[in-house]
């Protein structure tokens, strides 16, 4: 989870824009910060040859897990995945994590040891180690924040606010998996899907992946501007990138890329695959933007790596905000509904 | 709260030694980590010239905190304290703070604004700065969860497992103050104390100072062997220390040091002072240990200081274990009652 960025309930969202401005206020400029709170880790300039990463996450039950929906397991899983795709976000390599946790009563010891196996299981492919943490009780509902530390090499990290007018836009992977996963898991209405794309989508949920490989790759070619992951849905995320880099936007919609599992899952449910692709949300993919004039060359490195890299759209003045250019060839503005709006505490 | 020390509550504390052991078997070596899962922080080998101090504290409504009998401010405050303490411990510079919080409907945010404010007023000495957070609804009570960095020159840093058979054992200011301020706001008695007795007390509870520049001038003089904050009382936390350097300790109970409004609340509550310096919680003295050798010179310096460090006993063989001399001059053995067992849900 960025630094500053919200995930909203309907009880409070309205002045969680307040708090945000309130950390802002309160934060204060220093020689070694790079980058403070807005983006998606705070930058400390640690060393010459190393700058330190920093992210935190917080996560409450009934808000943003449900254990009558997913094991410990998956819960710890998925909630290390939030912090180190914020750490992919930027570019750069995951390192310590830090997990404090608040236990209810109605907790046992095995479940707790299954979240902890989880988190680990994440962090595992990139040698993260876990070297602190807290542990209180809790009247009501398992509390869970994990504190992620990365690094990356001086002034390389990936901004939100590198986006150019232009630049084309890009995102990793398939967008919508794990919303159908999550609805799959949750809904009362039966959806009738292939086993294989029930599996498939239930795993883009529990297991979602983060985008470590693909944001160390960026980096290293130096061709992206801007980037983000996508945590909140394509909107809510993109429209982060619009406001710190103070452009616009045009989304492409034939081009958004959908898996089958997911086309079959909106066929099945009656809905459009934009508003799935748009509106969906804990995908972890990176969103971000190639400069014009590069795209050819970085569609050239691209074809070589094994990562699905899709252009989506392209920057444009922020004059023009956020605009979708419909499959029919019309192009309509884009409101800001995102994941967050089905957060509400269960 | 260092790594990996837990805030027991009744309901989960037996758990809470299972959580202990799961993070240190989950903990993996790693050649960058000087210190992980058990000390006052983490230290990882930044640089060359700098090692960088990392601490994570959770704290929950109803079992850290009390809305009822603390402001939002001081509740801040003394979270900024927790975790401020934990660096000075370690002879560290705090750096940069982290906060995350999940926010029932029940709070307004001008008490939030209070929180932060809090926060913010307590590492404003240091120029600690804010660079990250996140934010989140909670069903039911106010949980913060506060990520502090710090600064420390490379094998500096005040370890628990400093203590060597015979060394002094030292402590800062005095002992107890904010567990009876604690007791004034929640007990039902009254206790009838001087007006300036009963202010001194609760500014202890709401405003307790964290030992930073005790600390630092700590590692400045290079003569103290182990050190640790004290967070949940004399007694519970030197055994920290006992186990992790491997010795015993004997306290003196006549040299505790006690301030004479502590001392006016133990008679007017007819409790022995002893009781009262040994199970005090939140005190946020440093307790540390000097090698008998250096003793002379240690408290040469000291007296040069505005510092108050005041010698309560000295480290034995391990298998002496805990013990405490009596005023009457018998030696007795230390049951381990410390401040969490006040720490029950309320």
């Amino acid at each position: 989870m960025p630094p500053g960025r919200s995930r909203r309930a309907s009880t409070v969202s309205s002045e969680f824009g307040l708090i945000r401005r309130l950390q802002a206020q309160t934060a204060q400029p220093d020689p070694q910060v790079f980058k403070g709170i807005g983006d998606d880790t705070a930058i400390i300039k640690t060393s010459s040859t190393e700058w330190t990463l920093i992210t935190t996450d917080l996560l409450a039950e009934g808000v943003h897990f449900n254990p009558a929906a997913s094991s410990y397991r998956d819960i710890g899983y998925r909630a290390a995945i939030a912090n180190l795709s914020d750490i992919a976000a930027m570019g750069g390599t995951p390192r310590f994590m830090l997990v404090s946790i608040a236990i209810p009563p109605t907790c046992t010891m095995a479940q707790i040891q299954q979240l902890y196996r989880g988190m680990m299981q994440a962090g595992a492919p990139y040698r993260v180690r876990l070297i602190g943490g807290d542990t209180s009780a809790s009247k009501a509902g398992l509390f869970l924040n994990i504190t992620l530390t990365g690094v990356v090499k001086p002034r390389r990290a990936l901004l939100r606010s590198g986006a150019r007018e232009g630049d084309r836009l890009y995102v990793t992977g398939t967008l919508g998996d794990s919303r159908a996963g999550l609805d799959l898991l949750t809904s009362r209405r039966r959806v009738a899907l292939r086993p294989a794309h029930t599996r498939f989508l239930l795993a883009r949920h529990h297991r979602p992946s983060a985008r470590i490989a693909e944001g160390l790759w960026l980096v290293a070619q130096g061709l992206a501007g801007a980037a983000i992951d996508l945590s909140d849905g394509l909107t809510g995320d993109l429209r982060h990138i619009c406001e710190d880099s103070a452009v616009g936007a045009d989304i492409d919609a034939a081009s958004l890329p959908i898996s089958p599992a997911c086309r079959a899952y909106a066929t099945a449910r009656g809905l459009s695959l934009e508003h799935i692709a748009l509106q969906g949300g804990e995908d972890y993919e990176l969103l971000f933007t190639v400069p014009r004039r590069q795209q050819a060359r970085f569609e050239r490195l691209a074809a070589k790596t094994e990562f699905r890299m899709t252009c989506i759209g392209s920057m444009t003045p922020k004059a023009a905000g956020l605009r979708l250019k419909t499959i029919d060839g019309t192009t309509q503005p884009l409101p800001l509904t995102s994941y967050e709006h089905f957060r509400r505490p269960t």
